[in-house]
């Protein structure tokens, strides 16, 4: 009975598997994807996994591509609350990134500081690309951020 | 009396100190004194900080350049514990790249398993530049990682 | 021996602890401070602690005005590191702030998504200013706080 | 069989559940509902998601603004439980918020305790706006909270 | 040199330090020093250890019973920035009290709401008792606590 | 299959939510139901919430005056397993008893030593009171505890 | 209505079940269906458990082996996200495991170093094996970790 | 005068900061010493760095061959507190040997109860060996750990 | 159709439900059940809530005496996996047992050092009694605990 | 100048430091220590340690037979105020008594309740034991512990 009264719409994390299936349903990768609908593939799978908003336009284009159902395109412009559970991640591909920001975290900070005063990189006016660069002794994964300075006022 | 017994060695920390006195007092930048001993910035930083050991020949270089004590260079080359004890960093600097890890993380992960396969990023294998990137809206910090791609062997 | 290696140079809490005994001395407000150097209350506080980085001129008005030795004017233009301890803040005068963000952040978040789009208030580019606000059954505290819309860019 | 013994009342989260979806049904904005039912968007989008109580006229007004189920004024009027999950919270929207107080904490302490005494602002005898700010290099976020000052009583 | 330079002035900690020095020499009771400064035992334990300010006239009084340096009359004025290092208390005698608010809280709750409306009990504006009960079972340690009724308002 | 095979008996949860509807449908205060069982109330809350047992007689009559299922008397006379999931409650009325904790439980341990001698005030032969205490400032919420006072034997 | 609308693939969990049903059924040992794919129990119980991605040939010859559903297959070969949530396990049979890490975990790391010089040893490119080693004092667990060193680069 | 009451005698750390001191002048390795008093290197390095007591005739071996105070041989031989204070270890070399629990741990649980019975590996009586195992695509670090199994009794 | 494919095997918690149930129906004790299967209350209570594996035969004992389904003997017999979820026990009655081994853990480990070596008492070889102590003012619970000592080995 | 001003009494900590001293010089057993005041040796330690107060006239014994200075009495025979830093403990024998706690709890737990009604077993009226028991398959730790038992009380 009270079922019947609370609305049942999709979520992101609904979205995100309906993304999913389609995907592999469609044997396309994430560059694919990326290219049909005219995005980055990192910023693409990001808000195909509901860590980013899309802008109304690329939420169509992306329901079109994959054959989601229409409701689809609304939540991917909504935007998200950003969530994640494990304070220090598990997962070793996922681990070795937040070692990296202990390991080198100062350095980053010390060298911003040196090269453009009191502020940060922005986390919000940022963009990244992932590539695969070969490599005679093995191939290695690049991966580039960028992001605003943001400054400091003072008043 | 017992503290007359134990040795009193410099340590990382200590050294880290002689360091930041000694390039104040010279006034060098990061990038100056990676310069003098032929060394990236993010590396000769984070080595300067404890954060990594330096090869007999970069420590005693540097050395030569900071007029530091010449038991520094013994311990600059010693294998560092890597300690960092916030396990979310709160400096807003520091904050900025755990929260890119916390958003894109799962991104990076799904895009290394799309392009090499099951593995994942080298943290050891690993270098990083940080750059600065003119723009008219306001520059932009510029973070480059490669690591080796490690992939998981069956056996 | 090692100890007379080691620089000791003033630290942001040392300088802390210098313009805290230097203001009871002085009998000077924190209004009264800010007012000498031409710079807000809140803002001049949080420089004063160690929070927030002064431009030198600032830091230079700041040491004549208190009398403090110079080596403090370069320690108060530095980039500070920010830090705090708890997690959870005990003192019941900031408890009650974290209380706010828990109970009405969610609020905020939305409001900000209703009248801008996606996107977050700036903690960098931000300023703040607390003031007494009478008021007949008992007068209250006003908090004003006042940042950059910064808007997740797409790429 | 132990199901139908056990009642199946709405709760806060079914009726935030409720609002979300006639709100959207309605294309009414937060700012329109509050001004339907005479209250601030602050305090009205608080109560709709349950972390406050409205009045029962309040809770009959949006009742009937949204057409919602009778039994959701009766809801809204009872005292929520407030909890939130996450000690730090990890969307950037709010976790700015959470920074605003690690860093400006001591600040606003410090402030409070020389204008007024030994005390508090309070959380409970609260009130807060948030506004847009034009401004020529990006429109602002004004957050204004304002809460009665409690002063510590010796006995 | 740099220990010259900087104030070291008395802490609440220090302060608490001779008071408890103070009263073992002079075999005081709390309940004895309390009467002589003309307050409550649990106010002036509480505002001895750091826990609350003293109103300048009592905290004078304090230093003449008990034979204090001057200087620790204004420190025992400052306003205290409250501080318990561990969440959850390990003392058995401090844990009961833990223990209670666990077991009880929501009872505690409930009966606030039932009885005032959506609102808490002051911790502020707040006093408290604790007296020993005879019993022939044996004696109880009663505790009284008594905060203003503090309402939520809605705006 | 496996679902016929698992009993489904009512939990003390089951127990709370049958207690809640009856009590919202009958109209009555937790002070009704209390004197309707010649308890307290703050000992009736509890029991009926999960944090306390019944005796059978108390929970024979229970199930009379607010007519639930016969099954559940059996389960109000269980021993309960209090379980509170936050180790730092959010709620801001439970809040305030934590924060009194932290801030009081040394000053209450220490009044204890010195009257009573080594040992803590029971939490289990326990009772408390919760009060309106009429006031012309704004009426007073009090609470009473009670605990035998428990001494440490040496052996 | 929506969950018509979101599939229901299987996930790493309900493979798991799955084949553990199957070896139930089947009789057989870990060691039993290692042979049988022609890989080593460590490994083949680690990708069986979600905690591995299996080479494609490998998990069609398990599904044939544990006559397993054909969708089983493309589920055993995607790369895991490896998740484990007790920081510290409770497992006294992993607990130990933990420990040992604790106790030795600077052992090896100093042997390590003094070996190999600066590096660690991979957990990526790495191999287990865990046998029964009898002794006449009560037979002993044996367990061998081989990983690739892994030395740090400087740049 | 309170300095000159407590007795300073040697700890754990202190007697460790000797061995390392030591062992740099004399240029030892940890193979060195081990086999200088012939044990093994894990144990060894274990038992200086204070996570294991010495037998004393090991005790006195070491200080024979170190050339150190005699009362380190007392305090080697002590049983130890074992503490590590990073409930998940930051240093990258240990961490990996953290996540080969996460990642490995349920496996070998379930081999030893598939081998052996119900029961665990013993981490007491148990010992430990690291070795460098040439391999042409880079050496690999080999860790061998053996201990006895230990059935839980049924009583 | 996905939960068609995934088996529904009974989990030792289903178990431990359906011999609550039992025990309840046919009006035993644990003291009642333990001796119809020959074995001590404490080991039998902690193997049916799923804390330690029973020996078939008593599997078998204990399916017969309380009319479990089949199914539930192999259950029973499987080794667990021991989980506890509340790291520090909330519960009054378990809690008191965490407090005991934070005031007293030092002094076991003293006295099994004084009495035995270097080593610890089993918790694996281990066995339990609890049992009523008549005594003139209020009986006494008595708890004992026996477990091997494991002495730690040299290599 | 500050630290003339602070006084410098013996802590519990300090005394426990003499009493370690003073018994390694005197060859002392805690045995032997606990025989001579007469008591047993858990308490005897305990107390030393600082977890338990001594009764004057035990004190004065305890510092008669290791010839302390006479101040280590009267802090001998204060309230201590428990703490242990490791909400889980890492040394392995005090680790498995938490071990213990978290598998075996729930099971005293039942038989308490079963045994004696809704209550607990006192950590405070409380004694305990340790014991060697002989045993041929090698030697065994009896530990038994006797607590007041506690019931609830409604009221």
């Amino acid at each position: 009975m009270k079922d019947a009264l609370i609305p049942q719409n999709l979520t992101k994390d609904d979205v995100a598997a309906l993304i999913l299936a389609a995907k592999k349903r469609a044997g396309l990768s994430w560059d694919g994807i990326a290219s049909a609908i005219g995005m980055s593939p990192v910023w693409t799978h990001s808000a195909c996994v509901g860590m980013n908003a899309m802008p109304p336009e690329k939420a169509s284009a992306l329901v079109a591509v994959l054959e989601l159902p229409a409701e689809a395109a609304e939540v991917l412009s909504e935007s998200p609350t950003k969530v994640w559970s494990q304070t220090v991640p598990t997962d070793p591909c996922i681990y070795r990134l937040y070692e990296i920001v202990g390991v080198y975290g100062p350095t980053i900070k010390a060298l911003i500081h040196e090269e453009f005063g009191d502020g940060i990189m922005s986390a919000i006016d940022f963009d990244m690309e992932v590539t695969r660069v070969p490599h005679e002794k093995g191939d290695r994964v690049k991966i580039e951020m960028s992001g605003k300075y943001l400054g400091y006022n003072a008043w």
